[in-house]
């Protein structure tokens, strides 16, 4: 099937390679469908959102409440996921894995909470063994479900203020990547603070040792981190596409792939994040994003500006002519 | 204005300049349109179409025939450009601004031929003044009534086998850069081929000695590039936003360029080409490129794909909520 359509990429009427990645992206959703027409259908993008103790020890510019306030902000409308789902017709499912707030019963997100946040992992693992397993079958659940619907195209994206403080933690557990390399500005730590989150993670590091990839993500991790890294493991089970999108979400899959490395042939990396680390974290990954635009603002966003040119992969296979049907000469 | 609009942006819920190059985006068609609600109406793509004299030099893999046979590809809805532009809503106009074949006069494009292609530059001179200014003003004359058909934005498109060539000699006059670093691959000149035809460009390098912007094109250019120079420029003077695609209409855009320096503040660079040399010729013009997807197709192709990234730079700033407006709390 593979060769079938290589060919198949090779004789449309182009020079040959000229697509560039969109020849990659074709061919690699035709091979996990096992066709030379791949499609995505009802794609969507489950954004979980979590708080995280660690921020007592104010490793983020932004107060917890805008975890809980953000949330509104997504199923009103208003955020930048929001805007980007609503302008390519991604359905956008928003999670509470675990934020510290009660939401109104009516509030139309999925209320999947294991906990009010995490522990601070500064004292404490940030989640006890039960509640990583719990928001992993949580996360692979939903995922479930969403495919019992019938999307083959699912994206993750996250919102928990102090999640890139986790995330760089699991980065330098799984990868050995020095911490410092690992720890970025996030929403705005820059000089000084940036030094004191620096600081702060690396008490952290020096007060847990985690051995497995379950260990790794209860000390270091969140709920949503949790949630997505057993959404993903599903997606893959299930066959689906899966769209990963910054620093966070490419820390869950660090653990997914740490737990099944087979995960990695059904993901396509949407973008580079401007978030120091992210870069590394896809190089250790032997991935190659689709888009450098410096975003560095999570929920999924570049998941989801990155969909059309996923589309436009699609589009070419299935809709160009080749050099026989249209009658154009091939080279001499 | 800018500031208003700066701080527009900076309000959105979202971290300080995390959505990057969009905001870039956003702020670049703000201050063109004067507006705190940028929009794009009624996007094309102009894509001329013209042969080559050089051709005969053997300088591409692929026969002249293939100009006119991809022509009619574009207007069946068989090629790249027509794929895209169906994709992203955006209208499509072909022109024959110089092919070498009489196209029936039903075919569905703008009937514009200067000449039947351009003469051999390595004997003489590609094009006559008369034909340089009768292209440009052909170009000029399309944008004016696509502005009065309601549109806002145009981006450019070519076809015509042998303009790499012409595109790395526009490139060697205008920047000075070395020709060997200005000549590459274009549909696939690899190996031996590729000094062959970086051979016969020293040699039509050497035999013309142009002063002005408009003799460089009249020694090295093509009528489809005269055309786009010239659509550039009145899309300018009609205030438009300007979509750049790669190689070759980077060059139409280094003539334009040099005879009217405040075009740039106009244009949207849309992707850098794996052709060799674009890299370079968007670092002269201090462009950067919105996409790094290793394109090299031309058509118009990447400013097509590139399109629902303006469009999401758009839907930001339109739609998005205010730190204010969604009561979330901003930073600490």
């Amino acid at each position: 099937m593979i060769n079938q359509l290589q060919h198949k990429i090779d004789t449309k009427t182009k020079p040959l390679g000229s697509l560039g990645l969109l020849e990659s992206i074709a061919l690699q959703i035709g091979t996990i469908q096992n066709t030379l027409s791949p499609h995505i259908t009802n794609p969507c993008i489950l954004v979980c959102a979590a708080d995280h103790g660690i921020t007592d020890e104010g490793v983020s510019p932004y107060p917890k409440d805008v975890t809980w306030q953000m949330v509104m902000n997504f199923v009103t409308g208003g955020a930048a996921i929001s805007v980007f789902c609503k302008q390519h017709n991604i359905e956008l499912m928003v999670i509470d894995a675990g934020v510290d707030y009660d939401f109104p019963k009516q509030t139309p997100i999925i209320h999947a909470k294991i906990a009010r946040g995490t522990q601070n992992m500064l004292h404490a693992p940030a989640m006890s063994m039960q509640h990583v397993t719990d928001a992993m079958q949580a996360g692979a659940d939903i995922v479930r479900n969403k495919v019992t619907d019938g999307s083959n195209c699912i994206g993750f994206g996250e919102m928990g203020i102090g999640n890139t403080s986790s995330s760089s933690l699991i980065m330098h557990a799984i990868t050995g990547i020095p911490l410092y390399e690992c720890v970025g500005a996030g929403t705005g730590m820059v000089g000084e603070k940036l030094a004191h989150k620096l600081q702060v993670l690396q008490q952290v590091a020096t007060r847990h040792s985690p051995k497995t990839p379950y260990e790794i993500l209860a000390c270091f991790g969140g709920l949503e981190i949790a949630m997505i890294c057993g959404g993903m493991l599903e997606a893959y089970k299930q066959n689906c596409i899966i769209l990963i999108d910054g620093f966070i979400t490419t820390a869950a899959l660090l653990i997914a792939h740490a737990i099944e490395p087979n995960i990695l042939s059904h993901c396509i990396y949407t973008h580079v994040s401007d978030e120091q680390g992210h870069e590394k974290m896809l190089a250790f990954l032997n991935a190659t994003p689709i888009l450098h635009l410096g975003l560095r603002l999570g929920e999924g966003s570049g998941a989801a500006v990155a969909f059309p040119i996923i589309l436009s992969a699609l589009a070419f296979v299935n809709e160009m002519s080749s050099f026989e049907d249209a009658k154009v000469d091939g080279m001499n």
